[in-house]
């Protein structure tokens, strides 16, 4: 990524406490087991998530940029780092899971230790450094996320369906029923970061797109109009569907959302409250870029561009933009034009996996606070449904020629 | 898709009779096994393609058109069909090569059959028919690539390495050595098919984009630049690599083009004529969107954008657009703004595939005459490379705030 | 194998003119498609199934043993050789149905070849040579019954349902509908080929067995019967199945013995006669290990052990032994006392595949005449069933003691 | 099974006693975390092995045979049922390690209520509970030894390769380093349980086998010797292996023992005190069968047969027979002449699984006291090796009449 503007000392300190001590504060209602299973290759273990943020500031902040600062355990390189093949090899995504040893407490106790040496380091850090521990605090939200998702996902393989939190996040109604379109006259637009704050390089070059007029649905897509898609026989229907979709559908005998099932009392979704009624006024959420796709075809609709999502982003006649669910747009996550990757090990962060993803615009109800902006992107492959993605409608508005 | 202008009854009895024609031609040298293999789920039995091509004709044009047409086998309908869910329940793709019954020489004869039945019908056909018949021979064009290219793989599965005919087409080196860049200057373009003759629905509308200045190399990446990718380490390298690329380059164990070798006596690569050596100044061909990326990431350039390609594609500065091999761009595969499919089961064509393909722009030493042209979209996944698929690079220039 | 007697020249003579010319006579309804398409990993084409029975003989008795002999083609050494190790590399089994070439024609060519030069040398072929051309015959016959049941495979595949002949061999009725037991005593009984004749290896040596007293079933289980087991729910109820049978019919959804389907109009099966009615006197087919002793539990039986029923393989009392279907006996497939693999690459002719898999014994309606007698050996895993397999029952019978 | 005595109440009372109390004992050194981990799907995490010995007790004794027992859980019989179909659905066998809840304190505390339950009801139980309760203690003592062999493949995908006990159990050298030939005269000898004392039904009834003259290793074979295999080729030399062997070695990539590494200092392995060097004298390891009948055949000589085994069980000269290592028969597991599964669900116990495994003689380092006998017959798929499996080497010996 690209840093605009370094964090003055100050203002990384709180930065860094605060996300720091949020991590703690989510991982608190966990167990050791609880923390270490990984539950399938896409999602890590909780403590994977604990220590992996952690190794990135030792890594790429305290070790190169902190003189005589002692590594706390020479075999958590390996252990902990994720993708980074300029740092090294590493344990397969897939064995995460194995570690039942360092133990929880070991993990707790290797964050004591970095986020003491960050503290003492914090103000003779150079730029360079703060770069990174910035970087290193976003990055370490946005796992933050992830250890929601992936425990949700653990859970929802227990039959107990235990209850992570009885006040955990969930993606809320929105203030009004009525589903409206708001338009957009088109023309050249602006997107992408370009000033002050912090962003992740993909979000950078700013430049411009020409947009044709559109316009953009005033919420997302509710649970009670997702009800109606299958009960129309949305998951029958192959014209409905992409070619990879429907072969996805019939491979999984997929019938619902993730973590939705009919029982004799109705439907209800497994949540991190545990299995809770599914709320017909509430966003339809954890579906796939697949059943968005569909349902947007059985609506008369489409899913919107990033661009068209980024132009209305601040709107007021849009609700649901952010904090409820992320939102899958029909663009494929690619470089912008003049993308460039940031420099080092961490220019890996992103580029790479800018093949056969599709962008989510917005930020869900387990977004952490501050983590949210216009111009952020976020990607995932269209079968994948375990983060909280939902709908927002977009259609072709009429041009003066027409 | 949407059929522009109409053919003209002349005209339409002459694309016929041509286009039918050829696809025998195609196949004379194939015995009644080599047309009845399938040799990977991707490919097709030669015969296949002789049997759908007509199939097409007969479903389409002749029964819901002609009146008193009797279907030649109502078996076929299910033999032969290929995706197409309006039409009905089909063979899975991957049975194809079960086909040994019915016969070549049956498949011929029901194509007489229906040859014979659109000559005599041509002259009164109504315009929606004669529509269709046109999309017909386009879509038997794009089958007379694939059955070369379907051919190549099967003859490649044989130790043999059988020669297909010593005629056969393959891409030809570049009448200048030289690679150069050839500049646009950015702006507002148009893109897209928006005259007459015929097009793919995919392919329109026309629309406007807005495009940096960049340039795109004169000719494709030569065997003897691939060679020196290889001989750097280009294949062992992860930081030149996609992350989907990578994990397959190490799955697959990829280490040069398909079908390429080193021998004792230096390269050499199976082709239609056998297996042949390398000729250093021919394009590279048979590479994978990953490769393609990667290579050009080696270069110090990048994939064009399917825009910036169709821009230049008049240029005289450029050499090898057409007729070598298809050309690798940047761009997924997705709807233009406003595409809308083409009406009834034809229009399963296209739309269903835009997800996770990456665009082609060009066409190869395989297409026919006659099937190339500016607003051409071919569609591959990043991992296939069984067809002629090279690379041109691209770069960005300078902007004049710069 | 073991070769008790070596036969005399002009014995070998008919023997390699009768079988010989019976591979052709089977192969001659095949087209040259039909003869090339491998329509599983288990299955050979029934071209494969002629060149491999010819390069048994070049490789093992023309070039080792007649002088000047000339190889018909150097690279069909590696295209036929099944699994010698010893025999030098060869292709993977998977991909034999990718050779298209060499045609039909040139594989009865090479036929015609090879049999003239066994022809031409036999009155001076040495003793060893003599004993690898009668193994030569013995291994052709086996193939023989392969190339029909995997020919069955193949057009079972094919949705138009090809009849292979009219005349093709099926499993006839028992001569008596009744179904009886036959007792024997138990005591010490010799098993194993012991006398004149050939034998493979893995029938010897002969040897003592001591059997507790048990009576066989006086004929197969017939089609009647096993839709008696279906309608009751065989299919449905895990105590009948053993665990890894369970697993596979969930997994595989099976429901009936192989080419069984229940239609509008009662049961029908696809024949070496396309498909056709299931006559209920006759006996079951194409049923695997795991179908074969889930039916034995719930009809209050077992399946016999080979030693059971070699013990019994004369006896009046009992009909369809050989010649209707082979019966899966309950005894693994593994190495007599003091078994001993024929010297050379021949040696890997069985002793190989004791792991895994279940003796048959008898023959099928398939088995080449001459090619039945009482110690013979067949094996498959247990979830195979392309073969003319049934069951015939067994039960254990009282002692003097209880 | 058939349990040939009742054990009398207070002999009960001791077996409950000492069993319930060693499974504690073996889990002390484990973590929450280590506890509820699966590393593969033929492993369960030691927290499932303690829950399901307990859930057989609540199953099978309490909930039948006490009036009044309240169930501790009901949601606990589908989670820890392994695969008694009679007792109802359960969970996935590779599922078990989603369990993190309920926790390792949770299942303790089950268990002690149900030894509470069982310890009030012991003096009333009758015949038919003790008899269960009998079986649940065996039972129970196979789950204490799949408990270690599944924490060291856990520990194993550890990077860290953590260190169970340091006291852990292992496989101890044989006193006398020669190897010898011990021989048996062959002839008619009774095998199978038939005393006094528990067995599980498969060792069951006792019966009369004929066997031919042969002799047994007088110990295991060593690491030394299996490191001259090594040196040798034999992992690289097809004509030693089974057909399926082979496959599998070149699938795997096996070139050593499970657990077995060659670093700079020589040969390590991974075992229950953590990495330890390779003692030479000491008995090869972690082997599969495929590995065994190989090596037997690299010796010149063979596995011993199941009945071989068992009747030189009492011999002198023989050394390892108990307590060692599990050694693999060339005998496939089947049933006993005249078997009968036991009634009920514990029926299931054992007859299921009479398909595709191989008998293995003896007990291992990691059998429980008093868990060994002549008779007892242990069985594994021959691929598996994370048992501590070794080889004893057999031979036939010459007959009178040779």
């Amino acid at each position: 990524m690209v840093l605009r503007t370094v964090s003055r000392h100050a203002e990384l300190r709180d930065l860094l406490q605060n996300t720091r001590q949020r991590s703690l504060a989510l991982a608190a209602p966990l167990s050791d087991a609880d923390a270490s299973v990984q539950s399938m290759p896409d999602a890590s273990p909780a403590k994977w998530h604990l220590a992996h943020t952690t190794w990135f500031f030792e890594t790429f902040v305290l070790t190169p940029h902190v003189a005589g600062y002692a590594v706390f355990d020479p075999a958590y390189g390996y252990l902990f780092n994720s993708y980074y093949e300029a740092a090294g090899p590493r344990l397969r995504r897939d064995r995460r899971g194995m570690l039942t040893r360092p133990s929880l407490a070991e993990i707790l106790a290797w964050r004591a230790h970095v986020d003491a040496a960050l503290d003492a380091a914090i103000d003779d850090l150079p730029e360079a450094a703060r770069t990174l521990a910035t970087l290193g605090c976003h990055h370490e939200q946005q796992h933050q996320e992830l250890l929601l998702t992936d425990i949700l996902h653990l859970f929802s393989e227990n039959p107990l369906a235990p209850a992570f939190a009885p006040d955990a996040p969930f993606p809320p109604a929105a203030r009004d029923a009525a589903h409206d379109w708001a338009a957009h006259p088109g023309g050249i637009v602006s997107i992408g970061h370009g000033g002050d704050g912090f962003a992740f390089d993909c979000e950078t070059p700013r430049h411009d797109v020409l947009l044709q007029p559109f316009a953009l649905g005033s919420r997302l897509v509710t649970n009670a109009e997702w009800t109606a898609f299958i009960d129309d026989g949305g998951y029958r229907t192959p014209s409905l569907w992409l070619s990879d979709g429907w072969a996805w559908v019939q491979r999984e005998a997929v019938s619902a959302p993730l973590y939705r099932e009919r029982g004799d009392t109705g439907w209800s979704a497994m949540t991190l409250a545990g299995r809770q009624p599914v709320d017909p006024a509430a966003p339809a959420t954890h579906v796939s870029y697949f059943e968005a796709d569909a349902f947007a075809r059985w609506a008369g609709a489409r899913l919107p561009r990033e661009a068209e999502w980024e132009a209305m982003a601040e709107s007021p006649a849009l609700s649901q933009m952010f904090g409820v669910c992320w939102q899958w747009t029909e663009t494929a996550y690619a470089a912008y034009p003049r993308f460039r990757p940031a420099a080092g090990a961490v220019g890996e962060y992103n580029g790479k996996f800018m093949c056969g993803q599709f962008v989510l615009r917005g930020s869900s109800c387990a977004t952490p606070p501050g983590h949210s902006r216009s111009s952020y992107r976020n990607f995932f492959y269209p079968h994948q449904r375990w983060q909280f993605t939902g709908v927002r409608l977009a259609k072709d508005m009429g041009t003066d020629a027409s």
